[in-house]
């Protein structure tokens, strides 16, 4: 089944674009098709964040990765995700959407785990990024499931500063929430954690889950569900979409530069 | 003590300023200084949404929103208000600011209202407004304390279209809370219901919080306590501000109109 | 990627593998080889159970289908699905397996569910059936997730009885979940549901997750996730597996005629 | 606007009076009028328990304490606080009340923590009070943002002792529970902590609460909405006042010591 | 095994004292002795509530049960029954015990009915009642076994009026909570429904849980773990015991009347 | 009252029974009559497992163990313990009886432990064990009461190679729980852990729930409570009972040895 899905990195650099599409090229299924992008001159100008630890970051991009989201299914795409591990927007998203699968790193790494292991750790970066994960945590109802979080003081650009270092920390980490803290499984809590993933998880023991490998996959997975059974965003409660005609009657595209009237036409 | 209190309201349209104005003003203390502001030519173009009932029209003005909230620290206001019982953008506005307190309906209807009884009930306009604001309910941890939503059928800007027919609706729902569901607070969940919480609480015989009221004089409170006491949101944790460094690094300012240098700067 | 599923129905009777293999033929993915068995004649004798509402017939049909299990490892399965909406027996065959994925409808119906909407409903046979399954919500740690139950007050075998009346019943039950509940999915609580689900979804206008579809589906996806990143159930915590020597030395192949010696070695 | 409160020391013990009136003269809103009572000699006779660490000190003093509530009530008073963080009583009194304010150290804590980060510790004197102190942060719902408890191994009666060493003790627990246990908030778990919340907070770098100023201003707030928009304890359900015709018919007057006829005449 | 238990109506009216003593010496254990007291002319003085429906109420009557449990453990009593379904006093006397048992309705009826069914309903008298009715579910930590409260609106006077009618009603509502809200046992929440129990169970066809038998049987299993391994309520944590010196230092037997200097001494 | 006691327990092996038989006759009430069993020899075959620390020794015993629950209600049994920390099979065992009680460890621990103390510890042999009995205390609704699972790395079968030491390991983390877990209680979370909890109760000075004695003595408790008032498993919800006549429609007489038709008969 052809399947095409969009790998939106929610930050203006364009560094990690490479490597996740590397990946992705190597993980995806035989006919799914894989555009990864981040936000950087796709509008026009540049985009400022290279990382989005901050809830204020995440707001400078998440028009534009909204923006991507509808570019993307009015053109083809089966599914978009929102690549990093706070699920930015994700709610937002599958609300404008009309049938295309969104994905997110958190919610579809737990929609995993809870086939693995009783429950599961996330190993963050910094002691700031508990608070909302958490709160994710919470939302998607799987708050008994989670064993701990457990930060290795690293922020979102540090990871591949010094690998092995940062492997290091991570194994360490990763060890005392299994040993201390009950967790049966791992989740990376970061999709620039990429590539630790399978040296770790023979190293402890345990299923260790990558942020990027986990939504891409899950993506697909939806993708084949919609596509077969019809099984897409729910529209009838929280993901109802917007009415074009309000939108219209605000003449919204002419103020929103985010907002693409064609990408909004059925 | 003096108070220069922002009050909100996080849409383009005008039309609500001058009445939640005349509330305030109504309701401030005397030494309180209010100005109520939407986001309509405040940025030198029109802003769209006339209402936020949907997750993506927040995303369309949360960035002006979040740049009132800047401007209003920069400009000496102790505290801005986010007029919409979604609490949209409130953790983030908590991160960017240094000192200034930031409030919002459902927060403060909650933090009123689990002093005046063990449950309370939230009139909704629509069903569509329901998983959001029991996400919310659910984040700040009051789940227990909650006896229902109750919706009636109204979207933001039907409310004052017939005002004694919307006032029996209300009227009807909170009856059937306070009496099916064992509310015993009812809370307005939208700031356009203003103007009914008092024949309604009279009939009804409970509190009724009133969502333009109850964040705005939680505000003069939490002004209070941090003038006295020092006690503000948390730098430690998930309310760390982002580093103005990282941001001038990036140059954003140039790059999101929504982002004044100068509102960040020390 | 070459799949090969097993589907168990964990029951004697044979009339539902031929339409279930039907359907799964139907569904799975291309290079996916699919066989359907019940427990009927399997281990030289008729094995009774045509159903197991009750926990009783469970425990009756619960050693032979977990020798499937072992027989399935052991004869280069990928996975196994066990075909009930109890889950019974989940935990205990991910314990015995070595590296073979495990799967049932409950757990996977929300797996998938849990990305389409927030809240999910039920629809279950009778009320019997109710406090096992909502144990079981509980255990997968969803109940915040979960809108309600609702019993359309048939037995297994009464659902293709009439199913006119059953697709009747269960539209009723169905519409009142989503209206009266706050359901934005329905989760068919049976596998013997299997035929009704596109109508109704259809004509209810939220996905309906058949009971059939989902595990088989989130089986194919989990073996490519163990294939490709060796994800599988972890075997730290509570799905260790017992030591062969351990049984060796009890020597159970006597005793217990479900516990192939063959299928434990290595 | 003019506010009346009593402070009640729910204690025989008078000697915290002088401070805690001079602590609340200090930080009291100018118009408001503060009292001070704990209830020695109050009644015509001594009162014993110096402070209330046991359940049962608790029910020593609590019917005089209820007995200051009416009274308070009948002479004027808007709002009165009983001084204890077990919020001792705390149902009882606004049962009884018909229209005054009342409040208790550790819901008022908790109702201004909410808005100043994601979770809150509670500093404690001694072990002994945590069941009770944890049963009423799980009444008021909010144990989801709980970090954690610390105890610091003092009795009421020895904080202030040695008042450097007292300061050292729960600086190093505050600062644990910020570090280890993830609070972004400190409360301080009694009454007699006052005078260490400013310099701890200084310290530590985040809010810390102390246990008489958030009830007293608390109650400050509480007073100005109820006498502005009518909202106060909720009649309707577990606040329902006792009627008087029945006490009557009873005859307690005679019987209570504490039930002063006067105070219930309307 | 001698038993000796004493049954405390918290109340001062003596009209229950026959009818539930008599209830009790029918269904005791044969070597245990029972005595049932109210509170009425037991301190010299007349005690007014004849029922605590209210929180008030029992502020009144709670020193003389308290009183009367040290009495009782002074004079030989092996456990002591608090004769109400809010259990009140129930951790006071537990703290205030050195060695006998206290026991109370509510939970001692959850203590049986977990064993008998998963989920159970509280026949409440008046909606008053289920606040602090419910708060006790949840101290307890049995939340997710209550299927509901349902009120017949009766106050606890009025249950014998018309004894037929009370009959009808408890009917109704037991068997709504059966039917609606997926109850298995019923508990009745009030001791003075004594005698209804047993029409009802066999009416309704699932046990029907007496709230004097539960908390008298329950008394006799706890006191015989007692004396038997010596299980009873611990001392470290919530229930350690006030300190006789500091009682004695305080001198509280001149002020308190129901603090008998006698009972305390070891 | 007379009562007939079964206590099984659910391995092959039988050098268990003999010191827990002679454990129940001490501790046993006078009138009852005790049988302890386990599986060995009991069906013609040898039965393996000599402990069930895996869900599959659960598995292969549990028919054994269901068919032992049904013998004994057929042979005038009032209740029957399942002896096992897992409870395995109880509410299966509870299905399937008509009138008899079935209690087993975990549960009946709970139900006393719970008016002991506010939290409980419970310490078990591996690691491995606790997933499953911490849904367990889920299920059971008692989560919030559970301090912490303290594993002490001893196999069932290890408890009593070295008692000395053995009591010394369970000392030690028995201490932990209480005074870094705020453990008021101590539940031994195995059977075999028998003989220990006496010394350590003395030690430790908190009640320390021996797993043989308090299921065996709810089990007396809840026949007595069946004999006088009827309270017993109830028959509506999820321990309806299968049918006879369905299972004789199956014959399952002949294919399941340890359904024996002449039990099931009534």
């Amino acid at each position: 089944m052809k399947k095409k899905i969009l790998w939106i990195n929610p930050v203006g650099g364009e560094e990690f674009n490479e490597p996740i599409k590397n990946l992705l090229e190597e993980i995806k299924q035989e006919d799914t098709e894989v555009k990864v992008v981040s936000l950087a001159n796709r509008w026009g100008k540049k985009i400022g964040p290279k990382h989005v630890e901050y809830h204020f970051y995440e707001e400078m991009v998440l028009p534009y990765t909204l923006a991507e989201i509808k570019w993307a299914e009015k053109n083809g795409f089966d599914a978009a995700v929102i690549g990093c591990f706070y699920d930015p927007g994700l709610e937002t998203a599958r609300e404008i959407v009309d049938d295309m699968i969104v994905t997110a790193p958190a919610e579809a790494a737990m929609a995993i785990a809870m086939s693995l292991g009783h429950k599961f750790s996330i190993i963050v970066g910094r002691r700031k990024w508990i608070p909302q994960m958490e709160s994710n945590v919470i939302k998607y109802g799987l708050k008994d499931r989670l064993a701990s979080f457990r930060s290795v003081g690293l922020g979102v650009l540090d990871f591949h500063r010094d690998e092995k270092k940062t492997a290091e920390i991570i194994k360490r980490e990763a060890r005392k929430a299994v040993e201390e803290d009950g967790a049966e499984v791992i989740l990376l809590g970061c999709t620039i954690q990429f590539g630790f993933y399978k040296e770790l998880q023979e190293e402890i023991g345990v299923p260790v889950i990558d942020a990027v490998i986990a939504p891409f996959k899950y993506a697909e997975f939806l993708v084949e569900l919609k596509k077969r059974f019809g099984w897409k965003h729910s529209k009838i409660g929280g993901y109802e979409t917007p009415p074009f005609e309000e939108m219209d009657s605000w003449n919204v595209w002419e103020e929103y530069e985010f907002v693409e009237k064609e990408t909004w036409k059925k």
